[in-house]
């Protein structure tokens, strides 16, 4: 039935419609439709993380589509998992949603889950379907470490070099862009909708040596600023080494602002900034950035951001796009 | 600062303070505070599950306190680990809630999670906080199943017996209390405020030989129907093997129900129901209610049950109390 709503096919035949939409893999024990699901965790531990996406707040049903929602929502919980150094395994997803949510809809949530998750190889095993007012999506990440120690947030050390893997800006970009109303740069705006973190650099960066890492969902600065408080480090970011991107020189003009701001303050673009001991080689794809000093705090050198982070409880009413 | 609100403490602020009523535990190698978490599965297999509850369908918040909602956010999940045979390890918290929100309600949420997940050696590990109109709590459980082979659905076999371990009906009466807003049998709110799951008759049914498990959150004709449909085959409960609880009486009488439409359709108590081979010498807390036939579908014997089960997105406007 086209146009068929949460209401008109009931709760079990949305669940029906949309685990059909996932598959299975090697590493799945028990799958969707149990009590819970079993998956295997070889190394002996279970990297595991989770993220909640609101309507009106981290994304608009008019801008996003459920596909889109689907691989950002995912993106966000696989983009943790790999900034401890690990790849994910298995999703599990929470909806809640109206009963006149749309079929279409959730079986597009479902693909955007399914193809982000495949991206690392993992597949959604498990979730729970419930009615709310608005739609939210919380999704939980479990991934495998392969052996290796966890990367954490506590270990960057004076004189490691501070790393980046992934793009950073181009979503805030793309939902400036989006507010704006104008004509939209559609690859900053997908870039909005649908973030890519370079996932498999996580790992790599562990492999490196990386003393810290996480993913940058709050803004750069904001999120090397949670590297040093638990490193208890001074970190200097060096705004000469962002390369200029036109498309984000673009974007900055038709808005009013410059494009080192949504570099170094706009989230949501999950890239993975890490430190790494002197020396390293870096892989392709990650550049240096700054620099690990004795001290405490963040400073951008040659900048001054114009805008603090995002707080969820304290940036005024809810807009679309915040992490 | 009393009466303070999430908007004055703002998000990070929120996060410590909730955070600082987590405890940790031998098996956690990362806690809250990183990207992820990361924690022990020493069987090489994790059992994971989510559940979501929202305010104005799940709880009402001038019924549950903050303290109750995250006893049973917690409970709901982890009885799904123990209807596999497993033992919860760890819980992720998905948290939405609205700028107005207290911290006494936040931090009085986790202590309520804090308390039911140390029911069974558990601990919070990970979660998220975001801003959203209404309340939302997502719950991800993680849990070790010790060796066992998972506990199925799908494994229920003619001759099997049908057993229950854990209250039944208690929640439902509870809730129909609540609603009629007469005097309340004090037990039987605190019984749908807070689950009571019989989380270590999971592991040990599984240890018997159970064929079959489930725990009973839509209601036990609903979930039975679930594990026939699944298995392949009929099961017939028999309503007389049911005790009769004085306190199900009273409240049956005020609301105008009858007992067994509590026992046989009101969920929320999460008690495991569970079919094993004839012959197995029950446990203390477990009790025979049925028998597997060749066939489909559910009966019981002995009464016809009033309600059909609930379903989220058609049994009409949202109301507190509800799976």
């Amino acid at each position: 039935v086209p146009d068929a709503t949460a209401r008109d096919v009931g709760e079990f035949g949305l669940i029906d419609r949309v685990v059909e939409r996932f598959g299975t893999s090697p590493g799945v024990v028990v799958g969707p439709g149990d009590d819970a699901a079993v998956v295997l965790a070889p190394d002996g531990r279970v990297v595991a993380t989770t993220d909640v996406l609101v309507e009106g707040v981290h994304f608009r049903l008019d801008w996003s589509s459920g596909y889109d929602v689907g691989r950002k929502a995912a993106a966000a919980s696989l983009a943790d998992v790999a900034a401890m150094g690990g790849t994910g395994t298995s999703l599990l997803v929470g909806l809640a949603g109206p009963p006149d949510m749309p079929v279409e809809w959730a079986t597009a949530l479902a693909d955007g889950l399914r193809d982000e998750a495949a991206v690392v190889g993992a597949v959604v095993v498990g979730g729970d379907t419930v009615s709310s007012e608005r739609v939210v999506v919380s999704v939980s990440a479990l991934g495998d470490l392969g052996g290796r120690a966890p990367v954490l947030r506590s270990g960057a050390r004076p004189g490691d070099r501070v790393v980046l893997a992934g793009r950073l800006g181009w979503s805030a970009a793309g939902l400036a862009l989006l507010r704006h109303g104008g004509v939209p740069v559609e690859v900053l705006v997908q870039a909005h909708l649908r973030p890519a973190p370079p996932y498999a650099l996580g790992p790599a960066l562990a492999d490196l040596g990386a003393t810290a890492m996480c993913d940058v969902s709050d803004g750069l600065v904001a999120d090397l600023g949670h590297v040093a408080r638990a490193s208890g480090v001074h970190i200097d970011v060096e705004s000469r080494r962002f390369a200029r991107e036109p498309l984000l020189s673009r974007a900055a003009r038709v808005v009013g602002a410059h494009p080192l701001d949504f570099v170094l303050t706009g989230g949501e673009d999950h890239a993975l900034v890490a430190t790494v001991p002197a020396g390293v080689a870096l892989p392709e794809g990650v550049t240096r950035i700054g620099l690990v000093r004795p001290g405490a705090g963040v400073r951008v050198i040659g900048w001054k951001p114009a805008t603090t982070s995002w707080d969820h409880f304290r940036s005024g009413p809810p807009e679309a796009g915040r992490p």
